[in-house]
């Protein structure tokens, strides 16, 4: 069951890799070519590191990170080293989503921008807090010693709904900030956004790889077959057979 | 089991129902307040049709079509009228969404505004296009006899999927779509987007109550106490035993 299923899986894996590099990658090519590259000195180049930031970090690291239970290998033995994991690469994915905001704030405050005002910000802190709110409930919860089964199994599927969701409101704000930045941009040019330059055509399908590279992580998330079995479910020798309760508390089966 | 779920269900429904109606009276408080009103006309005045219908359809009758088989009364006897239900709702999502591409398109083509060019409406065609696609298979697949029961469970996964991946989508488009529509409206104002002026407030909001709405509808969808048991799984006498194969096939449970 498990080598059939993992065939399958490692090819959306493959994919999945091969997607979410080009998202970052597309997004650094975007800023670099167009946009004038990066510094970080409070300038425009400095914001640049913005959307790749939160591309990385939101999107392709947060993926990524959320799919470690879904490696048949965390399937058997200990759970804590894949427990670790899956926490240190969100802990990853953390960190540069807040460098990623540290760019765009310090860009706005040197340029007496005004912060937080858009749709697309206010969407993407509540994504942001949201995450911070979820690592440290899942550290706390899952990775300290102190809670329960009964705690574990009660939070469990509250987690991985909030995992997925955070992930759906990263993807809608990144949309919603490629689009911004293409108005921003390609206003008062020879060639603005709705004559749709080379810049908004490579801006807009990077945008779309972001969303494929989102539903792909999603589907590797909520496909039931890719999930780890829980101890006790069954073993490679039995099958599940619906019995009456009597025949159970009789000990006859 | 049932009546102890569907307290919470009944709850969550109520939730939705009051957040479903607060997006839709939101938009259209927003395009009647202070973008003028609706005219069916070629104008602005037509364009504002657009975001109504699109939240109206794309997300809020859309959200509800989807948790038909959600409630209990569909989990007993036959399942051909809740069927017909679930494809009627989404049909009537459909027509309000097709009306609401007929207003921006007309809009555009009456001002000689391109068609097409930003990140927002290529996710927003993009999800239209799959619902227009999800309809018809499901149609075809689930609705007509033809299909054997092998066919639909294989695609019923990932029917069930699409459905939560195009609501994704469509959420995705609507938050572009505000913030988008907000950066035009409001440039050459006294009071530009990034004053924050009462209109981006409450046209804000309303977008973060688009994203609570399709959060609630996402989880209702995936919470797993609220799905439609399959038939032959349990009786109410009956509960699951792990039992070895070889038990099995000599007749003995």
């Amino acid at each position: 069951m498990i080598r059939m299923a993992s065939g399958w899986f490692y090819l959306s894996c493959l994919l999945l890799g091969s997607l979410g590099s080009m998202c970052i990658l597309f997004t650094i090519y975007w800023m670099q070519y167009w946009r004038g590259g990066f510094a970080w000195n409070g300038s425009i180049y400095m914001f640049n590191w913005h959307p790749v930031l939160m591309v990385a970090g939101m999107v392709v690291f947060y993926g990524g990170a959320s799919l470690v239970y879904r490696l048949p290998q965390s399937w058997v033995g200990p759970k804590l080293p894949w427990k670790l994991l899956h926490a240190a690469l969100h802990l990853m994915a953390f960190i540069l989503t807040v460098v990623g905001l540290v760019a765009v704030f310090t860009f706005h405050n040197h340029g007496k921008i005004a912060n937080l005002y858009s749709l697309h910000s206010w969407l993407g802190i509540t994504a942001v807090f949201l995450f911070a709110c979820q690592w440290c409930l899942g550290f706390a919860v899952f990775l300290l010693p102190w809670a329960s089964m009964w705690l574990r199994s009660l939070l469990k599927p509250i987690h991985v709904f909030f995992g997925a969701a955070i992930l759906s409101l990263s993807i809608a704000s990144v949309i919603s900030g490629i689009n911004e930045k293409l108005f921003f941009s390609l206003k008062n040019t020879t060639r603005p956004y709705n004559s749709l330059p080379s810049e908004a055509v490579f801006a807009n399908s990077t945008g779309m790889l972001v969303v494929a590279f989102g539903l792909l992580v999603l589907y590797i998330l909520l496909a039931s077959s890719w999930k780890r079995p829980e101890p006790g479910i069954l073993t490679d020798k039995q099958v599940w057979v619906p019995v009456p309760h009597s025949r159970v508390r009789q000990g006859q089966v």
